[in-house]
């Protein structure tokens, strides 16, 4: 189970705006891609460190700066200075638990979304945060950068001048890097929805103690993936109602889209919570199933067995007075009565349907 | 189990508005159906392509143009550039996974919609996604067409003349379609009551592993067509409530009495799923019953059989001072005691209402 | 179970509009009842069909047709342009699986109830659909009939002057029809709960599967009256509230009391619903009880039984050299041997609590 | 069980504004208590009847007239009368099964809340409706008066002049008594929560069959009450936010507080609730752990001697040629063979930690 | 468990206002701790009671004055007079059982939450009321003190003068207490989040009744915090909106980050629940596999042995004519029997998978 609490316990006491990082990565380079575009050129580079306020700000071309690593603080605070962001905001950048959220600063637009990337080696969802500001002409974004970058489509699509993208601003540009990320949300639902399926084959025929691990490692990722998704609707609501100047007719479109692809991953981890506490119940009544099938076993071999042992043992018995013994068939006697006794008992027994 | 981010997760990466087509049927001939009418005259052509834009749009005429078999890339971006449909809505057509709903473009409205149609020949109900596009003269609609043909109804009303359709604008015609497909919700559902009325038979006459299959399959069926008639509700309430100029007050009332319909259709499917999970409570508890049962039987034979047996291998020991073995009458008085025993048993069974 | 989805399912591919019954009573007469009463006087007829457009619309009186019975489509048509009654409404009146729902067609109101009459003389609830149309001057309501007449008590009251009947419109009179209507809820709502409260002497004192069929039985019937209630309080509500000329202010107080018990009726349901539901729970775990007190017989039999016939085989053996078996005491001691471990088991049984 | 649809049934049929009481008590004495005060003076009389109009509905003083006994319906016409109520709202006042409300009618203000008085003597809530109407200088009350009379408290301030009761107006007398009433659910539910209390004690130490039926009864309990306390809620508030002039700014504080107290009493309620279904699952959990302990003791017992008897019994076979019983050590070596094989057995159970 | 009724309880029958002290601390020196401060300058007192009142209500500097200790009526009365405080303010902070609110008194804001301090050297959570009083230049803040100071951080930034606390007005310090109140909530959720991980491989490896108890005891916790947490997400909510003069728009923000971390709480904490809830499945589930597992060894031993015993029992009778007793081989030829039964057996029971 993750902690969801422990990175905020960590902070407890300190004043607000002390930037303290709270995410798993902790060391190895910072890396900062930087690229400038319009509709007729693109300019990509790629920075070590932050070492003159960027000059780009009041540009033609739409900026776009992404930072993975956000361990050193002198950097972040470098950054933000450049960019004059809230301090409230550069501490939400570096707490990387926080929920999904959408704030209207005036002169930019910070969103945090919590992005899901499918890692086929280790088959595993690999999560982080990353938190977006939008402004007129340039888009920042912040990630740890440990669970992998699903930004390179965009990138290459901005590189290639495939769709619309070059053509448009910053708010297209944020668009999207959002729709990117709830893209990947599909495939690690896809996944789940595969180990669903393959559960529920398994349920069917042999359902053992690992099957119900299994379903409950999977309702674990669900409520994983639903802290991640449900707050994204109301973010991606606020972001496209609201009434920001920096976000285009043309872009809140889109944003519907996105806004549509949510829900609808929400609509599916319902449908999945729901499938996989249906197939608890069906776990359980197919225990006491094979409780019955155990207990009926046993019923049968001592219903059938008990009578003809105490037979048995009655001419087991060692009174001088039994003239039965001394009879001459009543040895074979005896076995034709236990053979009836048995035969009686499963015929009862199939009329019970027990087998 | 269906697996509902399949699609999604195939278009992960791909710019929006990419044109990609989701769903199962993947070749044979594009079929489109048009139709034009007003009050007085009818004329019905099939098309197989497209090669001039229609000329139709500001005719005086209602033009229905439907299009069966969504795999042809060329032709849906002719279409779509005919009609000047914007890239959101031609991806949304070709993706067959969406949510119902219901988008205002303006110029003219969106609905998707899943249609249900139940097959008689296989018992199984088919899904397949409807995309309705609605302007002040024309309709359009979208379907991929494996599922069958629900609208055969509402060509043969138009051809015939039968009731208002003919007399009325395309918003009616929109109407009629979607009055059609939730109709058909209705033919599901009742095949679903049915195999419930079925059930609820079995489970209190003879209650099977089998049984509580049927329950689960049920249950998936409810979750499934669940998904698809939730969001119509909103839909529809949308379409209705709108302030679009295509849709005309007289038909508003129509809509509403769909409206009402669907309301109908979810309030159905909810007592549908509190009665399956009351037949699961029921299911579960005579398995419990009759682990109670057989666990009596058992108890009754082993309650009776180990004390005689216990007497029998007493007079089976071989000790050389055991004076009843000599008594003339103790072997028949054993006989009476034991017959005694077996009865007080059977007789305290019989007070514990065991038998 | 009901088949919620039966009647609509059979109208699927009709045109809106088209005048299918269908509801259970299939023949007999239609019966029609006119009254048409003011402060002063009051006449009353009974009619066999429709003859003639009615005068009385616009007389001074106030005019209640009541018509009993469904099935003569004709007729329907008839009274439809009689009074001018918009396709949809009569279409409604016809179906007679409607949700209760409220409609203002300017002209007039149209309401449909859901009316349970207790048959004390088969122990059941009965159900039909009630339609009432309200305008200005005159009430029509549709009804069955084959559930008997709960309107019966209002005929009374209009006939002996009783109460402010006569003094008050239209309103007022469909404000009584829907008060006599709730107050049937009542009715069916206390045999319920008589029968819950027998259940419950049951649960505590024999619970066998009779009284969980009764429960289940219970739950469905619930489930049943909560289709008919839940909805009726939103149709009165907007009943009262509207802005219909109508309805008078006077009025209004009397429907917010009828609204008032609505709402009685849900939370009576829910309770019900809620004792149910643990009922349930009480049952399932008297059952689990049950087999804990049969399992503690069969352990108790075995442990103490299982020791002894084991020692008695013992010394069944047919050794050579088995010295105990010449001794003198050898077998009284074995006997009170065989009487202590016996004891003693039993005394570990009651500190046990199992005896 | 309570039946809370009785006393409506009882009442099918007759028109609006019958009288007809409802409640438990039907004999007795009426007693009337009139309080009239202000600042400066206090006169109190016990009235048996109400032979003339009283006359002080225009002084300066603010009266306080509380009926107790609601069974004499000539004398609640008279009162009706005298204070111009509404048929309705006397209706209300007899039908002592309504549910928590708040009417507004211009010239007074209604409102119907539930006591609750812990009655220590026999251990029990007993419950009752108190009807209140609040106008500029006067505050009726009605109850049948069978379960105590919680108001002594208000009375006894108003004597001695504690508090601002008598300085302020009739609306503060009226959030004064409603004040007392919801105070006395406190009491109820700190009974609850005792017993709670020393079941949780129960429930690890001893669970019985009578544990359950507790907690049975304590949900039924938090039912009943949670039926009074969650209209109240929508009661208070309206009866707070309502822009009724008898209600001044100042009362409006002291009734948020009631408000708050209201809120307070749901939460705790729901908090029970709660706890007593996690109650229940502890003792169905503790259930099955009892049945795994029994079938342990039966299944050791049985694994144990049942191969030791089966040896047993082959020794006692009697076969001519079975060269072992003529041994010298046979007898012995076979005992050393069964306690290895005991011991054996125990110690395998001692590793699946059985024993 | 917590009696949330009891102090409620205590207070029945008195007037509101009446300063009735309800918490756990009742004895012991009230210390009052009195800070002053500017940007400029910082002083600070002890005060032991309040001699005079207070003349620092229309100084330039900001005054906090915290209470520890709230069982000396006189003094808070007079503490009341010299703020003028409402009677109702006053009453409520004495009360200690109330669940967090918000009240806007024109002259000040009154803030009620419950404080949760982890007590690492009994491992356990503290609770207590606080309540917060602020106006444009003071903060008066009342707890009862023995669940220690969660305010000393603060204290502590103040005097070293960090962040920018002692820059800003009354409102950033009523923000900065508030903030560490609920950052302590989560140093309690990751202690609750530490003991679930524990439990969850408790739960896989080998659960016991003692996890049961321990799931039990977590749940309730989680219950308790959910009473403190969920109505405080209201409370800031409203705190943050409101309208009151107190508090300026740069306060906004940051207590809009306290809301967003307190809605992260309720999350964490609903997160919690559902994986407890979840626990209790498969302990229960276990339990039920357990039991499975016993009855199955139960039936593999009575299965081998019961048919064995019978036939060692036949060959134990005494009948005078037995052949097969006098046979040479039929000793040797019954055991291999015995051993092929045995192993027949066994074959069929792993085909079952039962071993």
């Amino acid at each position: 189970m993750e902690r969801p609490a422990r990175g905020r316990a960590k902070k407890t006491g300190l004043p607000a705006g002390a930037l303290m990082h709270t995410g798993e990565r902790k060391s190895g380079d910072v890396r900062i891609d930087l690229m400038e575009y319009n509709v007729a050129s693109l300019h990509e580079r790629q920075l070590s460190g932050l070492d003159a306020c960027l000059s780009f700000r009041h540009r033609e071309t739409i900026t776009w700066l992404n930072v993975d690593g956000l361990h050193d603080a002198e950097l972040m605070g470098k950054i933000g200075s450049c960019f004059s962001l809230h301090p409230l905001v550069l501490e939400d950048v570096l707490s990387t638990d926080q929920r999904p959220k959408y704030e209207d600063y005036d002169e930019y637009l910070y969103i945090v979304v919590r992005m899901l990337r499918y890692d086929a080696d280790v088959m595993k969802a690999k999560a982080e945060q990353v938190s977006i500001i939008l402004s007129q002409n340039y888009v920042l974004t912040f990630q740890e950068g440990f669970a992998g970058d699903v930004f390179e489509p965009v990138r290459t699509r901005l590189r290639e001048d495939k769709g619309r993208l070059r053509k448009m601003g910053a708010d297209y540009l944020a668009y999207s890097l959002l729709d990117t990320i709830v893209d990947n949300y599909f495939i690690v639902l896809d996944q789940i929805g595969e180990r669903i399926e393959l559960l529920e084959n398994e349920l069917v025929t042999n359902p053992t103690r690992k099957t119900l691990r299994m379903i409950h490692t999977l309702r674990g990722d669900a409520l994983f993936l639903r802290r991640a998704v449900w707050p994204l609707r109301e973010v991606i609501n606020s972001f496209t109602r609201g009434d920001s100047p920096f976000i285009t007719d043309a872009t809140r479109l889109y944003l519907k889209d996105v806004y549509d692809h949510t829900i609808h991953a929400i609509d599916t981890l319902e449908t999945y919570r729901e499938i996989l506490s249906g197939m608890l119940d069906i776990y359980l009544s197919s225990m006491s199933n094979r409780l019955n099938e155990v207990m009926k076993v046993l019923t049968i071999i001592a219903t059938i067995f008990m009578p003809l042992t105490f037979l048995a043992g009655v001419y087991g018995m060692n009174f001088k007075h039994m003239p039965e013994l001394a009879w001459q068939w009543s040895y074979p006697a005896l076995w034709l009565i236990m053979i009836a006794i048995a035969g009686t008992m499963l015929i009862i027994f199939r009329r019970k349907k027990w087998i």
